[in-house]
Order: structure tokens, then sequence, then C-alpha cells
């Protein structure tokens, strides 16, 4: 990666590999402090093994590159794509999601050694332009599943009632932030990726939206307000509530957000006292919902949080403009709050995941990224402190479904103006 | 109604009046085939006995009009409230939804005393100008329930393995219908009810929406080509589907619509031939969505069906300008194909149930009617052959979960142009 | 019956039919307090809707009699055995059991019009000797469903919280019993059913059995003490609890028998409140078991209770030689407490339900009468309020799971001495 | 262990430590092919992970012998006791039963050295007479626990699709059997516990029990007669099942014993061909009574097979007089057939689990261990090839329930004469 190269045309396949290599080492690093055994577990069917997501990006980078793209590469293991392919049913049958946990063969070095075999074999690639696409797909799929290892290996580890933790450090203090709203006068505002670079397909085509006047706070709601409609009965007033968020509080006994426990939260540092100053993190859609109804306010639609973001000229920046609290190495992601759109948490918005106007799936297996999901989800702007630095942007459209909380998700309120 | 009118001022309070009566006539005689058993049964937590739409209807009348608007009025029975209720948190608890098929007691005939006396209970409301809007949401409330009492009754008849028919009748033959397509230009339309006249309030408030170009279909999806969709695979090809919608069709076992038995369907007249040429029916939004991917096209947005339901000018009439087949007397209710967008099935549109911008729900239990439920759902427009004439209109949202399908359910085609 | 008889030989032919004709009668008095809707409601998988009683019973004389046994009948309706066949697989497939409460047709009057059809149609089978034991199994079989009937019904109408009642009268009290002990020395005692006479082939071959010398109480345990039980956090110490039925408390959040309200009971004739000299009912065998350790006893072996209903000679009656409170008209059970071994509730043995040695099975569909249930239940003997005066006898084995309380079912102590 | 011992007297202490020593080593002799993440893995609720066993085990020792028994002892971690107990009320709260397998930590090695720790405590409590009997429990314990240990990984190395492996050896191929039996003339036979040594409480009090001639086959049914009788449609014949067998075969559509793949069985070595000569293992009590129903015979009860298994005199040996395959080493436990009652497999009687006459608990925790599960289970009586050596009896009684196969369970055939 760092040998003098004297012509010009190179250069995107260098900085590819680049990103590419740096992707890849995150990866590693992140589970780096996780034994065999803790890389195996699987708390839930929405969770996977920390084993599993290192094995299942390297299955991307072996299938959709090396396999379907190179001369005569052989699969590692014919029998490993069955049980590390996710949801693609073009690529076949695969082993039932929740049985993921039973894999503690192939064992994490195994594993370390198909990733080291694959990152060989992919070093011919990145020269070729015509690849860049879907390299540049790969490697931001291996970041979002870096953020689902860590959100679902900090859920693993939380059943355990022994406190288990992944790193020994303590969460620095939160800047306490002060209220004030972002204003937009309405009209037509541009939304979806229109830039050059990479994004996903979900994010567009670029359109034009039909927006009222509104403001959007700029900051995100902290644990103190949280206790605060918690001691106000939140968790007990049916009137705040959605209808299916109400038969979810009362089925699942649900009276504060995951990871809570008297003054303490649960972190991938183990429990520690909780930051009244810090975002609040973990909550479902339904909740942050009910928390808006209880203030007063509303969350905003996934378009009004865009056209913030991307301010007065419309043109936001590629890549996360204001700054944040996100990943960028190996270390415990900790919301500690900020003042940018982008960091901390994911912030739910009131729209629901569904296809941007002329939006078509690409063809082939790779259709089946996003589109096959448009129903029953909601999308969330922004970024959390477990997304790797410069994966978000103002277009990008997380989402998820409104009971789910095992993600860093927090909200920013919205009002009409 | 039709009734010589010498004096302005009365006009108001008797046109009311007129329509109450027609529409609690309605209602029983929708039942009146019914025997108390059949009136009595519950297939699924869904769907409602015929009995319960009787007396929980009568229930929202005695609760919002009579207990508080009239003086001095007493409950007919002080405990019928705790079973009758349906869904309002603020009017305290109540039976377990799934218990409903329990109540053997009170009789239908007891019922049918209640309704009486309820009635005669009205009378002096009716003059009273300021309970005009909740009397019409009571009337729109019932309307709704006659379309759920044939619904559901038709879903419990179907669990019958003799058979059962509630009329004794033929279906006529549909018509054919010609292809064709309602084009639109795209840009601002005006959308939601704006009007004078009735309506809910989550058809508000009105507002405007940008649209690109688009095309909807003149004529809804047939079964026959519905067969064609079967005969093609559709239900076998993961590809044609959304991800919950493959997993629904999988753990269901789901090969068809509900209610097709080989080349036969239930309807409310028992198992007939199917028509090939009458629109399909039952389907859920999964299968709705699966077969606009499989025929190359799309599902229309709410605001789309809306717009080419208000015309050129944007002014769409009070109720279903296009005629079409819709419920007025008490006969079976049975899809034969139209000319006009409303009428036969609602369709599903890609929109999911959500607030319009500056959306607030009423005071009260009242407030409970809409807002509530929007999570999860998708947005129908149009009206089916078991909706009251005159209870639907453009900015009409019905709303349903993406499995469901016991409704008189179909779709219409969109494309972008 | 009382007719005078000069010969000897009809007298078989004619006491069967007077016992069929009375048994038959007695099952259509029981339903004639219910209307259509209550015979039709089903509460839960185990029970099943009165209506379906009076079918199953008839539909068990039509195919075992009538079609089987009688030359040219043709079945009253071809479609009805696929509906009111209970579980035997030898007759084919039928409705999900779960379904019968969706039977609103046929009507409660066609039911009893093919009852009608079916009595007169068996009148020539009485005179043949070789079908006496058929119809004295069907005899039995349709007083087995007059109790179903009874206890099916009271579940029924319990989950109606308008308090339902089938007959309008006050329960009388009980007659408190003095606490006693019958003796039993031990040694070998005969077992199961050895006299003439009828009895379900799972009472045989009679045998002989060894006894360890022990006392059986001569009283059924009250509401009184059961009252203490709970008092003494009965339900909440799990030492006292077989472990399966401590899940089973902890799971359900059992804290009572079933029919229990504050301090009144639900029974046939509404809510009334609690006699603490009657006999304890609606408890499962994990309560009575656990009830039994607090109380320092055991519950007794089937063995145990039928020697001692055999007393001295080893010669049971053929039929409840003790009395008691059983069903002789169609009002409604209730338990009042009594001094023989027979009536009010159904006791509790801690024997399961097995094959006695050289068990078989009769051949056919009869043969799966009993047999087949024998795994992971567990023998009452006795007689209850609701079991047709004359149907029980020493060897009789009623059997339930352990979990199972909608029966009449209390428990009577006994010790090793 | 090995060290001189002049006097006569410590025989006992030093014999007792000896045995503590040989369980406690092969318990970890066991483990050793696993890695942490195999020894986490918990792939039903049934099943434990084979580390939770390890330390389970350990638990027990430090609780009822070190904490209770051995002053100034302290627990080696105080949050071990909530992880570590498995089912003991009396010993408190606890983690709930599915959730062994989210304890990657502590590790397989912290683990070791807890059990290194609390053999090195025990050493001064084997010369203290008055704690045999509970050392005795301890090492019977552990020795179940082996058996488990081994049933549980088997389970879970079958849920990984790529053949997950224990050992990599090749099973031996089983000697066939003639068919004989053993005949019995009946009368009274001597059943339970009644020489010295140890034994479970629920193998006494001895007691007389009174038997019908029969006869008990020589041999265990192998897997080509399991073959037959999956090629006569055992699986699809109602009339050969229990009722609750035929709904279990049902729901979980079950057509073989488990482990069975086309010609294969999956072993602790893997996938390997059938062996038609070796005894069926792995099937449930369901298909047990079926197969016997099928050949035309019966289960024996447990005291038939104890009345062979004492022989002429009613004196059975201490231990397994008949030889026959069972865990001796750290080997795998492969099934291959043998001449003894003893070994192979465990086989069903058609005995229910229940307290044998004046059984009663032991006071305290240890009370819990047998007579809280007397309901719903099967006795099973011999030994199979994963129980320790020593370890089973004549009157020793294992028991499951039903529906459970993942055991080593068979059968051995009974008759009437």
């Amino acid at each position: 990666m760092n040998q003098v190269r004297p012509q010009a045309q190179p250069a995107l396949g260098e900085e590819i590999e680049a990103r590419y290599a740096a992707t890849r080492a995150l990866t590693e690093a992140l589970v780096a402090p996780l034994s065999d055994a803790d890389a195996t577990i699987q708390s839930m069917e929405d969770a996977s093994p920390a084993k599993w997501h290192l094995a299942h990006t390297t299955w991307f980078w072996e299938t959709f590159l090396l396999r379907d793209r190179l001369d005569g590469y052989r699969l590692y293991d014919e029998d490993w794509p069955f049980v590390f392919n996710s949801y693609y049913e073009a690529e076949g049958e695969r082993i039932a999601r929740f049985s993921r946990g039973m894999l503690s063969r192939p064992t994490l070095d195994e594993i370390r050694a198909w990733r080291a075999h694959v990152d060989a074999a992919m070093a011919p690639l990145f020269a070729r332009e015509e690849l860049a696409p879907l390299i540049e797909l790969g490697i931001s799929h291996e970041q979002q599943h870096q953020e689902l290892l860590l959100t679902d290996i900090k859920h693993g580890l939380f059943q355990n009632p022994l406190g288990a933790a992944m790193w020994d450090r303590r969460p620095a203090a939160a800047r306490p932030q002060d209220e004030g709203w972002h204003e937009h006068p309405g009209g037509i505002a541009r939304i979806g990726h229109q830039a050059d670079g990479f994004a996903f397909d979900n994010e567009g085509p670029a359109h034009r939206v039909l927006l009222e006047p509104f403001a959007l706070s700029s900051r995100l709601v902290t644990n103190g307000e949280w206790a605060e409609f918690i001691a106000d009965g939140g968790y007990e007033t049916a009137s705040l509530w959605l209808s299916d968020g109400w038969a979810w509080v009362r089925e699942n006994a649900i009276s504060a957000p995951l990871y809570w426990r008297d003054d303490e939260n649960f972190t991938h540092c183990g429990w520690h006292k909780r930051d009244a100053d810090a975002p609040v993190t973990h909550i479902s859609y339904y909740e942050a919902d009910a928390f808006a109804t209880w203030a007063g306010h509303r969350l905003p639609t996934e378009f009004e949080w865009e056209a913030i973001a991307r301010g007065q000229d419309g043109q936001a920046q590629a890549h996360d403009p204001y700054g944040g609290n996100q990943l960028d190495d190996a270390g415990p992601p900790l919301p500690r709050g900020g003042e940018g759109l982008f960091g901390d948490c994911w912030q739910f918005t009131r729209s629901a995941y569904l296809p941007y106007p002329r939006f078509r799936p690409a063809a082939g297996a790779v259709g089946e990224y996003n589109g096959k999901f448009m129903s029953g989800q909601f999308v969330l702007k922004g970024a959390s402190c477990a997304t790797a630095r410069g994966h978000s942007r103002a277009s990008y459209r997380n989402f998820f479904y409104p009971h789910q909380r095992w993600q860093f998700t927090g909200l920013r309120l919205a009002k009409d103006i």
C-alpha cells in the first residue's frame, strides 16, 4: 500500500485498497478483546455472533468479488457459504438465523485464517476500475457489520449476570448541551444521494420533497430528560403511546430503556453510573414517539432531518460534516454528547422505510441488499458512536423495526413552526 | 329523506337524523340472516362477533352522546361498557379482545332491545347543532363496523367445513375491463380533506405534496391475472417478495389469496366458481407488492391515487364520484368489477399509514380513533363492495397491517412515466 | 321400566332400551337451559361446545351401531362425521379440535332433529343380544359426555364477565364432616373389574396388587382447609410443589383453585359465596399433591382407594355403594359434601394412568377409547356431582393431565400406618 | 492418594477419596477435546453447556460440603452460585435455564482453576466418616453430569451443519445378538435398594411387588429392526401410537430416531454409516412404545426389569453384574451391543416415575434431588455407553419425559407368558 507509484492512473485502485485494508483491520481489531467463546454466543435472533460477522463479511468478498470476478478462484471451503450467507435468497439455502450461535466450529482463529486468505486473494482486483463500485459496497457492508458486531456482542455480554465487560475503561463524562433549534422555512428540498461517491441504492434516486416550516432540535434528548419522563409516569400512561407501542410495553413489562438498571447503564465496559448529560440510547421507536408526545413535540421526518443536515445550500458534504462521536478505532463505543447531527446515536424519524420515487434495486443477489426490507420499519438518520467514521452521510437511511432497541438509538425532537 | 321541506332551519337536524336512522337500520338488516350463534362466534383475534359489532356501535352512541351530552341519561346496563368498549384506553379496562367470542350472553335480541332503547334516547340530540360533528363521527363509525361485521362473519362462516352461507344468492358475472392508464404529469398536488363535510381526523390537515409523473391503471387486477401469477410460480419465487412477505409466505404456507380453494371462492353466499374477470380480493400487502413486482409495475402511493381521484381540477366530489360496486342494502357484498376508483375492493398503496404534517388527534377518548394506529400499517384507498355507499371519499385513508387479508383488499397497478 | 314382565327373555333388551332412552333424555334435559349461542361457544381446546357433545354422542351411535350394524342404514348427513368425530383415527380425518367452537351451523335444533332420527333408527337394535356390550359402551360414553358438557359449559360461561348463569338456584349449604380414617392392614388386594356388568376396557384385567398398610381419609378436603393452605403461603412455597407444578404455578400466576374470586365461587348458578364446609373442587394434580405435602400426608394410590371402596370382602357393589352427591336429573351440579367415597368430586390418586397387566385394547376404532391415552395422565377415582348416578364403580378409572382442573376435581388424603 | 498408610482404619476415607479423584479427573478428561467455545454453546433448554456441567458439579461440592461442613471456608466467587445452581429452590434464585449458553465468561480455564481449588479444599473432609454419604452423593451426582455433558455436547455439535466431531475415531462394528427371552414365573419380587452401599433416595424404600408371569428379551432392539419398523410405515400409522405420541410425531414431523440421516448416524465422532446390528438409540418413549406395539410385544415395567436383573436369588450385585458397554475412560460413547442388561443404552419401561411406598425425600436442599420430579416422566433402567461404569445398579431409576430423546435411550421388549 505504501509503495511508490510513479504513474498517476492507479491512484483510485490504491486509495480503495487502502480503505479496504483499513476496514478489514478495524473489524479484526474490534474482536481482539474477545475469546472464541465470546465470539460464538448469540443472544437473540436479531443478533449474530461476533465470529459470524467476521466470517459473513469475508463471505461477501469471497462470493461477489473472488468467486464471481476472479478467474480460477476456488472457494476456501465449499461448505461455509451455507453457514455464512445472511439473507441472500439468490445465493441459496442457509442455516436458520437463530442457529448461528451453535457455530463453535470453525474457531475464531480458523476464521481469521480465512480472512487473511481472502485478503491476499483480493490484491489483483483493486486495480480493475469496473469493480470499484462493488468494492465500495463491500467496504460499506463490512462497516455496517462492524456496528452490528459491537451492538450484538454488547447484547450478548449483557445476558451474563456476572457483568462481563469487553473493554476495561471508564466512560468519559458527557458535555451538557444547551437547547436550540435549527429552523427551516419549508419549501422544496432536494433529498437523496446526488453527489459523487458511494451510496447505497436506497439513498436514491435524488428527488424533491415539499416541506412545511419546521424546527429540529440542535441536540439529542438526554438520559436526564428520560429520567423525568419515567418519573412523570411515561411508561404507565397509555395516552402517550402508539397502540402497538402500548401493547409492547405491557407484554414486555418495559419500564426503561434497554441496559438501564437502577442508576447504572450497561456498556461495553460493564456497568457504570448513568450520566444524566449523555444522550439517551437503546430506545425503541415506540419509546421515542411516546417521549416526543410527552414533551409536546414530535419526531422529525427523514426529509426534515436531511434538509437540516444539508444546510442552506442544500449541498451536504459527502461525509458527516458535523463531526461528533463516531467509531474510529477499536475502543469502546460510548455516547458522550456532541454538537453535530452525526454521532452518538441513530435518530428515529417518523418516516417509514419505503422506496424513493423511481427506486429500482440492483440486479442480482446484491439487489437484495436494501429493497426487500421496505415494509414495517422506520428510518433512522445520523450515525452512532458505533458507526465507523466516514460511513454515514446526509442521505444515509438506516432502518429498524419499531420495537428494536439493541442499537445505539436515540432521538432529536422536531416541531412545527 | 325525500319528503318536502318547507322550513329552512330544521333541515340539518332532520337530515342527520335520517342518516342516523338509515345507518342504524342497515346494520340491523345486515345481521337479519344470522342466528344468535352465528352472531356469537369469533374466528380470530382480528375479527369480532357480529353481535359485538351491533353492541359496540351502540356503546359508542351511548357513551359519547347520551352519557356525555344528555342530562340525566342513565346507562342501560352498567356492566356492558366493559365488554363493548373496543380500544379506548381513556374509557377504562375492557374484556380481552380474543374473548369477545365468549359472549353468548347478552343474546342477539337483548342487544337489539338495547339498540332500540338508545335510538329512542338519541331523538332530542339531533337538533343540537353543536353535536353534529360527533353524530357524523358516530355514523361513519357505525358504517366502518358494518364493513367489519361483513368481513368478520365471512371469516367466521369460512371456518365451518360444512360450507355455511349467509345469503342464498348466485354472484353475478363480472364485467371484463380493458387495460388503460390514468396519466398524471407530476407536480404539486393538494392532498387531504379540504372541502366541507365530515372527514376523519387522519385525512387532514390538507397539504401539498410534490409528485413525479406517473400513471395509475384504470382497472383492478383480476382473479384471472392472479391465476397467471400463481401459474408462473409467484408464491415460490423469493425474489418477487419483500423479506417480511417471504417469511410470511413460508411460515403460513401461503399459496393463493384467502378464500381460494381449487377453482372456487368462498363468499357470503357459500362456495362459488371463481370468476376470472372479477377483481382479485382478500390479498395481503405482501401479495399485492409481489404481484406488482412480477407484473413489472408497482403499487401507487396514497398521494398518487388521491391525485387521480381528484381529477384535473383537484376538487374531488365529496363522495365516490366514480360510482362502482358498494354496499347500499343488506345484500351480500360481492366484487364484480366496475369502472370507478371506488368500490369492489380497497386498493393497497405503498404508503405507510403516518400522520400528515401538523396532524393532531382530537382531545379526549375520540382522539384515540386514528392517531394511535400510525405505525406498522399501510394505507388503502377507495372503497369495497362491503363499504357503505357514501362512506368513502378521495381523502379517505383505510389502513391495515401488511399480512392482513380478511378485508376485501385488492390492487390497482401504477407505473412511472 | 316399571311395566309388568311376564316373559323372562326380552328383559335384557327392554332394560337396555330403557337406559338408552333415559340417558339420551338426560343429555337433552341438560342443554334445555342453553341457547343456541350458549351451546356453540368453546372456551379452550380442552373443552367442547355443548352442541358438539350432543352431536358427537349421536355420531357415536350412528357410526358404531347404525352404520356398522344396521343393514341399509344411510348416514343422516355425510359431511357430519368430519365435524363430530372426536379422536378416532380409524374413522378418518376430522375438524381441528379447537375449531369446534366455529360450528354455529348446524343449529341446536338441527342437532336435536338428528338425535331424534338416530333414536328412532336405534329401535330394532336393542333386541339383538350380541350388540348389548356395544350399546352399554354407547350409554357409558354418553354419560361421560354429560359430565364434560357440564364442565365445558361452566368454563364457557365463566369467560363471560357479566356472570352468566345456567340455572337460577342457590347452592344448599354443605354438611360438615368429622375427620376419620379408613384403615387397611395391607396385603394382597384384588383390583380391577371382576364382576358381571359393563366396565371400560381400562378397568381390567382384574389382577392382584400388594399393598402396604395405610389409611384413607373418610372425607374430602374442604374449601375451608384450602383457605388455610393459601393463608399459610401454600402457593408461594416452592418446597411443597412438584417441579412441574411449581413451574405451572409461576407461569400461570396460580394462587387459588379455578373459579375462586375473593370469597366467591363461580358455579352453574353464577357467582355465590364460598362454603367453607363444601369439598374443594377444580384443583389440578399439582395443587392436590402440594396440599397433601403441606398437610403432612399424601395422595392415595388408585389401588389403595379401590381397596377401601371394595371393603372387607373385596366385593364392591357394581355401582357406587356409598351413595353421595351425583347427577340424577338435569339440575345444577353442586358439591355439598357427602359420606361416601363417590360423589361431589373426582379424587386424585398418585397413580399414573397406565395399562393393567395383560391389558389389550379392543379391536377396531373403539379400541382407541382408552388405551391410547396411557401416558402423562393421573388416575382419579370416585365420581363427582356432575357424574351420572350409576355411571361409576370401584374399578372406574378417570384420568386427566396434572395441570387440568376444569373438572370437579378434589382430593381425599391418605397416610402410611 | 498414593501415600503409604500404615493404619487399617483410614481405608474408607482413602477409598472414597480415590473415587472422588477418579471421578473429578474423568469429568475433566471428557472435556479435553473441547474448546472454550465448544464448551459454551447450549443447543436447547434441556441441555447445558459442557462448561456449565464442569462448574455445576463443582458448585455442588463447594455448597453442600465446603460451605456447609468445613469451618471457615469462603466461597471462591460469591456471584457464581447464581449461575451454577441448577434447580435447588432452597439455594435461592438462579439464572434462567436457557440462558446458560450465554456464559462465555468465566472461561473454561477459569472453571478448571475453580475445580482445582475446590479439589484441594476437599482434602480434609474425606476422613470424616459422617460425611461419607454426602460425598457418595456428590460422586454419583458428578457421574450423572458426565453423562449429561456427553449427551448435551453431542446435541450441540449436531446443530453444526459442518459436521463437527469431538473425537476422531471410527465406531467398532456391533456384535449381532440372537433373540432369547429371560422368563419369570411371576409372584412376589423384592424391589428397590436393599443392600449396603450408596443409592439415590428414589431407589427406596425396598418393598415387595406382585408380578404376573412374563419374559424379558435377552437383547436390545437394533437399528436394523428399527429400519423395518420405518419401512413398514411405523411413523405413518396412527394406530401404533399413544395419542400424545401421535401428536408429537405430527407436530414435529418425526420420521426416524434423533441423529439419523439417510444411512448415517451422528456420533461424537461425526457422521458414520449406521450399523444395523447396533442397538437403536436416541428414541423417545413414544417411539419405543409404538415399536413394541408394532412388534406385537410391549415394554417391561420397571419391576419386571429389576426382577430379571436381580436373578434367581433376588440379590443383584451392587453394580451392573452383566458387564456391557459403559463409560470407563474419556473415549467416545458408542453403542455397539452387549450381552448384559446394563450398558449401550437406557431402556424405557412402561412405569411412570413415581414414589415407592413410604418414600420420603431427604431434608434440606438435597431433598430436591429426585422427589420433586415425580410427575409426567417414565423410568428407564440399565445404563448406557455414556454412563460411568460402576454408577448404575439393578435398583437404579433413571427418568425422562416421554418426548425426550437426546439421551442414549433404547428398548428391550417384554411379553406376557
